[in-house]
Formats: C-alpha cells, structure tokens, sequence
C-alpha cells in the first residue's frame, strides 16, 4: 500500500543487492549484509561556501555505515565471497576501522574472527568494536608488519579468509560508493577528492567511475585528488617511509599497499596528489564539527583540509565545479580527539542569573 | 542519466522533505538537516529464528543517523523550528544524545548551542560529539534538575530555543521512524517494541503510525511494546522512582515527560510495558554486537531483551508474527560498555605456530 522506495522489497538491500552486475558474484554466493551503503552526500553549508571560485561542495559521509567507516562496503564483499568459499574463520591484523568491520560481518556470517593486534598497543577502548562483535583479539609481540606476516601465513596454509586489504574483493565492494554519488548527481562531479592511506579508497572510487561509464550510466570521469598527511605521505615524497606519524591515525602508512593503482587512478584521470599537514587536518577537522555538524575522524578530514589548500591557490579557477569530498569514518571512532582539542566545561553555580550572564543573553 | 533514487534530487533529503506533507512545516520553514532518517530495517539472522514460536523480527538501526542516535530525527524538526522563529542560540540539558544532536544540527542552522550538564559529572568522552560540533558546554554546580529548571527559566524568558525533549517538534520528527518501517515492510508490523526512558519515542511511533493510517497508507496499527529497566521503571510500577539507576543510561529515567502520552499509546495499540533486568539487556546486548553483528549502546538492547522475553513466555503464540524493534543509538556512544564486558586481548609471540595452535588450526 506505501509507496516502497529502494529495490523491490522495498528497501535499502546493502550494496551487493543494489549493485550485484557490477559485482563478482553469482547466485551462488550467500550475501552477508548489514545493509551497509546508501549514505548521505551533504552539500556542503559552510566550508563550500567560504571558497575562493564557484564550487559546489559535497561531502560523502561514510561515517553511517553499520560500523561507522567506509570499510563496512568492502568487508561485505570479502565476507561474502570467504562465507561462499567455506571458510568458518576471518582474520586480519588491525587496530582500527578494519578489524571493527570484519568482526561485525564475520559474526552476522556465523564465522569466527580473529584480529591480531601489535605489542604495546593500549588504546583498548578502540577495539571496543571487534570485542562488541566477539572477535578473538590476539596481541603479538611484535610490530604492524609482524602481525600482517603472521595473518598472511595462516590465511596462505589453513582454511581461514583474508579480509586485510590485500583481499582483492574489498576493492569491489569499494567501489560502489561511487556509484552512489553519481546516481545522488545525477552526473560524476568534476572533482572527487579523498584522503590516502593505504590508497585503496581512492582506487576503488576510480574503478568504480570508469565502471560506471562502461555501462553507459555516466559520459564523463571526475579528476582524482588524493591528500596524504605531511607526516605519511610516501606517494606525493617518491618512496617509503619508514616511520609514519600524524594525528590522523587511519592514513598513518608508510608503505600503502595500492601504491601503483592509485597512482594510475591519479594519473588517468588528471588529478593530483598532495600533502596536507596536520595542522591543516586539523582545522578541517575542527570546521567540519563546528560548522557543518559533521563529526569524522581526524583521516577523513585530511580531503576537506585539501579542498581548502587547493581552492585557495586558485586551483579551481572560477568556472562552477562540482567537488565531492570522502568522509571516510565517524568521530565518534575516535573521541579522545575531541576532547583534547577542547577546552574543559565551564562551571556555574546552580543560578540562572549567573548563566545569563555567562551567556551574555539580552531578553 | 542515472537511475536516481528517490526525491527529485536524486538522492534521500532528509526526513523533513521526505515527509513534508506529514510535518508542521511551511515553505517558510529554513530546513536545517544532516540527511538524517533513511536508517536501514535489518532482518534479525540468528534471534529471530531461534526464538520459540513464528516470528519474523527486524532491527530498526537508529545507530546509523549522523549523530549516531534517533535524535536526530527529532533535531532536525526543533531546529528548524527554531530558526524559523529567529532564536539564534539553542539550550538543553544533557549530559548523552541530545546534546549530541542538538550542537550538531545548531552547528549546520549557525545558532550557538549550550549545554548544560549536572556537577560531578567527569565522564568528558561521552561530551566528545557536543565539543567537536562547538557547544558551549556550562557544568553546572547541581543535578540534572537544576539544570533542566535553569534551562527552562533561561528558554522561558530570552530569545534562546529549548531543544530538550519537552520541545514538541521534536515528536514530530521522531515519527518518521514509524513511516519509514512501513514503507520498507509495505504494512506496519504486528508488534512495535522500544526501549522506554523519557517515553518520548514509543508515543511517537504511535502518533506516526496513526497519522499513516489517517492517511491512508496503512489500514491497521502495531501493537506498541515498551520496555523499561528494572531499576528505572517508573511506568510499570506506576511511581515514579526517585534514583534510577540501570546501565542503560539513555533510559535511566524516573520520572518520564512523556508519561502519560506513552500510557495512552500502549493502552490504545493493545501492547503492554513491561520490566527488563539490566542482566537481560547485557545478555541482548551481547546477543546483537556478536551474533547480529549490530553494536548498540545498552538502552537499544532493552527492547530485545523484552522480545525475547516475551517470546519465552509464549506471548507471540506460534502464528507468523512481524516484531520490530528499535535500536535507538549506536555501540560507538559507549564503546567503555564493551570494553567492560570482555576479557583483555589474549597475548602470543610473533610466531605463526604458536598462533596456529592457539585458534586449533589443522590444514
């Protein structure tokens, strides 16, 4: 009787429903879904607005993915995929974003996940995700790299799924999010920009635009913007690095795993890669909270923080262009950032004069 | 050229345009949103099925809204409002999701946000979102009483909006909810089932599905279930409680505002109120992040933890029943929660057999 929006159930059905003949899978493979996908693009209010030239800004807010991260679109896809293979285990090596995500579509899949961790790491509270959906955490004592061997041995010799980012069917699942803000468009923009860490995010947007073409859904390609932090930007410096730092956790890799795609997805689509620098992040960061109402992780700012570094050289001329910008994850991923950033509450007596006052209110 | 989904747009514009027609709004009224509403109706794979009985249940997934939790649906009303009326700063007391919300969708309107919290309160994580998104935040040297009454003085006699939940627009916007479950199932569920704290959510269900029906788009109502801790159950035991206490925080109320409308909503519907123990809410709890692969912070475990109860009793008898439930906020709000609940990660050295035997691998 309503009037159903979505697919024919009538609703939203996770991105390997809503784009299974771009995807590979068959009738045979079991779709393991949180319904991820589907995420608001937000025209920007504030930031886009401020800009030297005529941009039209959007941001592409994956931070309400199941697990509150970009990932959640991949991980439905290798989970997936390792359920139609048979395999009862997952694992991974990560302290963030990924292992939240894998633990999450292992358990709906009815498979164990298991997520090795590096030695020294104490920042409990952010594996409250993988803990929460009953992922066996595993510390190493080693470092990043041990854990990953560690991962790759097993998942290379027993019947246990890979759903690092080396899983190729990440990527796919990827992709679909540029599918989403083509069909939001109605057209590609003319810029897509995001932030590079390990670099695959940029390459499955790139693969998804030139996806979409094929099929005759969109007649042109957006221009890839990548940022890396000024502290982990191996691409933009030429060569590793072996000890990567920034705030911006998420994007703190030295040695990204999708190095040569990316750099072809820059390239074939006449775009660019830059540094921003933390403190750049971090004033995207803070106007993304304070003027947009959209609260991200520190990585994800590092797009927007990049947008304003371009717009204000004058990169963008004066013609009317269309920007969308990836928001990669929720803040709420990472709060303490927040609340170092802040200063502590005031205080007050329980005296509603004494609050006017503070406030400064006039009747 | 692209097959857009939904509005004219292309794309979901939030449920205020979405539901225009459903909304004291006017063309006058500025619309301020974060694209919230749209949240995914996620079939239960593993409690549903094994509950006894035919039922078929379903996970409203609040969780996913910008700031995380159902209050967005009702922000993005009260700030509209707001601004259509000239206010430029907007107040609530708060020390979770309301704040959360309402700096948030203050920040997108340009209005400065206050909040005030109670004395003693030290737990500045859960205050992250409010901070990053630029509220002034004022500890008050009092209870969340005084705070309450110092905002309604203050909201009372100077231009500055209330947007606690005795603002009525905020019931408007949360009804959307109800609108949102019928269209995705194509008729309303047999059973409705929320946590219940200041009971403002279940009355809005009800008046939303009512209005739907009024409408003409469904032609039966939901029996509405509510469930309140048993340490904060004013409603069911038919007092109110002086020191509630639960984990649930979000619904650890004693008095509710919404007492009486949420009394006539259960009364009307058919459904009931019943008690939870904070033992059963942190057996859904677990149940959901580990087995359903959905993190949700405690209170969004209570009307579980009563389905499942229910069920136990024989309450759906064994015809085919549809059960909604709503999971009002995200696992990310109280990621301490999860933390608490679980062991420590297990610890190995960086050598695959070692960890090959810990999972009792065999190739």
């Amino acid at each position: 009787m309503v009037d159903a929006r979505g697919g024919p159930a009538g609703h939203w059905r996770g991105v390997i429903e809503e784009y299974r003949q771009y995807l590979p899978v068959t009738e045979q493979t079991p779709v393991v879904t949180l319904l991820e996908g589907d995420t608001p693009l937000i025209p920007s209010q504030v930031i886009g607005p401020q800009l030297p030239g005529s941009i039209d800004l959007y941001f592409k807010y994956e931070g309400v993915n199941p697990t509150a991260s970009f990932k959640d679109r991949g991980m439905t896809m290798a989970v997936s995929k390792a359920k139609e293979d048979g395999a009862q285990v997952t694992m991974c090596a990560s302290t963030g974003n990924t292992s939240a995500s894998a633990a999450a579509y292992s358990a709906i899949a009815g498979m164990q996940s298991v997520v090795l961790i590096p030695d020294g790491y104490v920042a409990l509270g952010k594996l409250s995700q993988a803990l929460a959906h009953g992922a066996r955490v595993i510390q190493i004592a080693g470092n990043f790299d041990d854990c990953l061997s560690i991962v790759c041995e097993i998942t290379d010799n027993y019947p246990v799924a890979l759903v690092n980012s080396l899983n190729p069917y990440r990527l796919e699942g990827q992709k679909t999010a540029a599918f989403e803000v083509c069909n939001a468009l109605g057209t590609p923009p003319d810029f897509h920009a995001l932030p590079v860490g390990n670099a695959g995010n940029i390459t499955a947007y790139w693969w998804g635009y030139k996806q979409y073409r094929e099929a005759g859904k969109i007649d042109c390609l957006p221009r890839m913007l990548g940022f890396q932090a000024a502290g982990a930007a191996p691409m933009v410096r030429g060569e590793p690095v072996a000890n990567p730092e920034t705030i911006a956790t998420a994007i703190r890799i030295g040695n990204p795993a999708r190095w040569q795609e990316a750099a072809a997805a820059v390239e074939e689509s006449g775009g660019l890669l830059r540094i921003v620098t933390d403190e750049e992040i971090l004033v995207a960061y803070r106007k993304l909270g304070s003027s947009e109402g959209i609260f991200v992780e520190p990585a994800s700012a590092a797009g927007v923080a990049g947008i304003i570094k371009l717009a204000t050289e004058g990169f963008f001329g004066d013609e009317p262009t269309v920007v969308v910008c990836t928001l990669t994850g929720h803040g709420l991923k990472d709060p303490d950032r927040a609340v170092a950033m802040v200063e502590e509450p005031e205080k007050a007596p329980a005296q509603t004069e004494t609050v006017v006052e503070m406030l400064g209110l006039a009747k």
